[in-house]
């Protein structure tokens, strides 16, 4: 019997299991049997700790094409080719490829459908490189892989931050406040942008384009004189940074912990409210509140959208496989799921430009991004 | 000061609120004038009933972004070419076309842009031959037009039918029962089509794949050797129909009517049932239910998808009408909205393709056309 | 060790899976083993079916509680004081209630939870004269006990009629349309009743109520000079019933079928259409929409209310067991959760009256009854 | 022409525009007007500002019920018994309470419904003591008063709160992660309570229990015995605090900003990457991920339940009015609405009893409050 392997690499995102669904019972139409790894690389590591796979019938997936996360697991460690171990309390880091590429084969596995971020889809074409046969399902919850129209995830995630726009929305209006949302997006402002422009954002803070407060002010300003009202409704992504001298929290503070405890919607708060308190010319100091977002925009059942690239890409990953077209990664064009080289998942993030019709389009509604 | 009209057409469809802010706001910062008409093209029939427009500014259109409907109204009478009019009891149908190119004119409107489906762009294109300018803005629910990649309101309704399916399927599990759910549809199965890729459906029933009901039936049947069970969701486009002697409902009983009195999922149930009375081998009778979703489809505020694609439409259908750029329908092109000639978005309507990938990948999941 | 039995029966409600987890749960902490009968007391006759059990242990329910359904399953067969055997092909139909009473026996059980609707308590109730020890959980999507409060699974029936009228109501209004939307409840009009006045309708028609036609025609016609419209919003619970000569459709032709092929909902769009061909006096007829919400409502994931009534109910039951105090069924009252002898969950199903709070609380803001 | 006055005071809340709503439709039916007062009691402040009010009919809150916010706006300011006013560069504070009565007396008002927490409620109150005729409608997200089963809003706060957790569960499962939600609630856990029920979380913490970072710390160890994964989903309320030595947050930096600048989720995130660091047993240092709802769960459209009371408060208060009882608040009782004195509403705040049933329901599903 033939048999592929199945991973899931990296962080959450809607639409992991819809994928996993759609590969599992297109390969089990074809006769192919499909073998999960499980907790993503690492469980193709052998040694002490062993191979952790699962074989997935239909019946395992039953149900699960409309569950947030995977059922797979996966683990942000288990990088083969910088594999951390540690002996005699001592963390040692191993290249262990080879062993993976080994595994892969004496597992009987025609190849391994990889579904993974930019991370995850470097070590899979790595494994190509040194000999396995892979296809790549590109997973990003940030919308900047730049081969792809999108993908799944991002449009869950822009649904989650829009609906939380909404409610913040009629607080703001009835409450005359200054409302910040931050959400995801260290690098790539796409939540930020996407969200902004379809929650009815009158600013807009993404990474792409430094901030400068003023013009925020600004646009606090104008609320007042066109409306006679304080609220404004901004959006900021957690990398957004004022220009000028002060830099990105991410830069300054090192990713991981600082986006989280004090990130760029609560720099903007304490930035504001600063600014409130020295020099404010109106009659009344305008109050701020932030939410953060957090881990909502990952998690949870994905929209239609999400469900359907998932479900294709997975169909189109499997239909790949079959026809031995290993080395290549699927994608989306206009409505069409094609496929490119593997390699051009892992080039450098897709961003926003600033002079694209996009940001034109979100500029032409009456956002601002702060500059 | 420079003025556009602008009107919406047809049925409804969640988005076309969000065009008319995205038009009003960008032709705002553009200092252009909206004048926006009332009840769709009957607002500009003049005559008896005068003209019926009201001036749109920013103000007028505040919060309205994430509304269902249209502001502007519409109605489904008002085709200014078979213009119908009651005079001394007798019903009359008048050609007061060349009236609204005067109108247009007259009102000091450079052009207009005008918001609608197939009906409403042919009358938009044949205004346009008798010298108006115009801009069109694609509209459609059902997803049938084939110059753009997708338009907005589609996928709130795949959405609704989505939420929908979720919920009957843990019915439909734990209670063992067949379970019915009828889209909307007429002609062209894409919601259908969408709707049961996304909701799990086990067999989706559409207009361009005349079903037969044995091979239904046999789905029931493959479901009962898999699983033990009787428990088979199935979407059916209202404009199903089975293949042979029978016709479709639409076609044997004029459109209006029977869509809604028992449409394709009635007719479905009732030849199930009659099917499982008589010669169904199994130890206990299926149960079957059926759910119509009528109107919920068109209704409400629009996914963040729709808004985008609605917000952004209007504000690429400014940009043309400021350019001048008359003629011209704006559409879907990947993740660019592009325009093509307004002529184009007339055409006959885009059904699903059989031999699609879609369609394929539909297959590749395990969903049975009934074919 | 101790061991309780566990059943669901009668149709789905949402809420279901939360009793269960709380159930077992509950009772895993307290050292006890739950023993799930499948299929309700269908599970629970033996001969030639055998038993129909599996235990249930923590892992077994694990993310359940928030899942539309039933995990054990349900049938509407199986009342065992009355059960249908085919021999021979004649169908027969025995009393097995002695053998269920000595099943739960003989399988070690204290005593029964069973978590139903007003048939599978009064089987609960006839076990315990046999000599059984049940416990009941009430479970009613109609809301008809007059025992409790409410129960779980009616405010998420309530909430999804809510979400289509919030839907509904965009597209009346915008295109001017009689919108009418039929809810659950034969003989009880709570769901139409709630759905009606936190959805926003004009007009709600129910069992209790029996409806004049021209009085409803009387509120579309107050609503054009009210708003110069013919947006009339109607919910009609598929119970509901013109008063005099006609009778209730459901009476007519019989419970099970007629409600679903063309109930309340389509009769009165069929009067309603008579009504404006015949002497409407207005200039434009009014269009009408009618959609069916039939099992949407009672699928999927329960709102917060049910879950919490859910999961208390679950908890108090256990409570009741490990005490002793079989015979009583949990209730709420006010914010408590409290008990009541099973035999109270039986009575005369509660219906709404028409002098009561709620119903002139509904008058007060507009509501008609068509009364 | 009778007239009432009617406001709303304090913060945002689900259904405050339910309350205007249903008010305004039920005075209109019994022929009396309904005069508005913008921005809450600064409103009805006379002086320089000039009185700040406008005629609401039954058209002025068209379409209102479902929205949040309230359409007459708000403030905090605006105590007229502590009246802050700046002159010449000087803050005074001022008592205009016997002004306010007098306003009321000259606009020709029978008396002033407020709607508002226990700070408004304690205004309305005061103002009854020197001679307006008010009756109080309760509001409070927090459910923390005491005279009432509930209130509005709260239900739609849990709501925003449970849809948290189920999107936070699937990831924290799938990358075995330990995720923290931390929502409203600075004195009293309500919140916390009910949405870590409905959730599924682990561990809640509320400000009535102070909490051992040890015993939270057990539960994780506990979690990885159980099921071999680090995932635990803890709820924290904003203003919970460790037992012993450490202070609440809330009580160390002053209420208005610490909750939002690094409030208890954060402070709890910092505790247990501590104990990770220092001391963690397992193979795996768990991951720890913080989201904080902030005003997500005070915004918006109301869920049914809450739509419901809100309209229910409104026509009650109408008929009290009607009725001449002044000096009462209304208060839901079962399924009842009924009165009580309005002074019974600013009572002391209603908190969680650490030994209720709810408690204890809790703690039979598994919950550990970290006690």
């Amino acid at each position: 019997m033939r048999r592929f392997g199945l991973l899931t690499g990296g962080g959450d995102c809607p639409g992991l299991n819809a994928v996993i669904w759609s590969v599992v019972r297109g390969a089990a139409r074809a006769g192919v049997e499909i073998v999960g790894v499980v907790d993503g690389f690492e469980g193709l590591v052998g040694g002490e700790n062993g191979l952790n796979i699962r074989t997935l019938g239909s019946a395992d997936v039953r149900n699960i094409f409309n569950q947030g996360g995977t059922v797979l697991g996966t683990t942000n460690r288990g990088n083969p080719f910088k594999y951390v171990t540690v002996r005699d309390g001592q963390s040692q880091i191993e290249d262990r490829g080879d062993e993976v590429v080994a595994n892969i084969a004496q597992l009987g596995l025609e190849g391994l459908i990889a579904i993974g971020g930019d991370g995850s889809l470097a070590i899979a074409h790595e494994l190509g490189e040194r000999g396995a046969r892979v296809i790549g399902v590109p997973k990003t919850i940030d919308n900047d892989l730049g081969s792809t129209d999108s993908t799944f995830g991002f449009y869950t995630a822009v649904e989650v931050a829009m609906e939380a726009l909404d409610r913040l929305r009629t607080t703001g209006e009835s409450h005359d406040r200054v409302m910040i949302l931050e959400v995801m997006g260290r690098y790539a402002g796409w939540i930020a942008l996407h969200a902004g422009l379809v929650g009815g954002a009158h600013v807009v803070l993404i990474p792409e384009i430094p901030y400068d407060i003023n013009k925020v002010l600004g646009q606090v300003r104008q609320r007042w004189h066109e409306d006679r009202r304080n609220f404004t409704l901004i959006v900021v992504a957690e990398g957004a940074f004022p220009a000028g001298g002060k830099t990105s929290l991410v830069e300054s503070a090192g990713a991981g912990t600082n986006a989280r405890l004090g990130g760029a919607g609560h720099q903007l708060e304490v930035e504001l409210r600063e600014a409130f308190t020295h020099g404010w010319d109106r009659p009344m100091v305008p109050e701020v509140r932030t939410t953060v977002l957090g881990h909502i925009q990952r998690g949870g059942s994905p929209v239609a959208y999400d469900r359907l690239i998932s479900l294709r890409f997975g169909a189109e990953a499997v239909r790949l496989a079959l026809a031995g077209e290993w080395g290549k990664m699927v994608c989306l064009r206009g409505t069409q799921i094609e496929s490119v080289p593997l390699v051009d998942g892992i080039r450098k993030p897709h961003l926003v430009e600033t002079d694209s019709q996009l940001v034109r389009h979100a500029r032409t509604v009456g956002i601002s991004f702060g500059d």
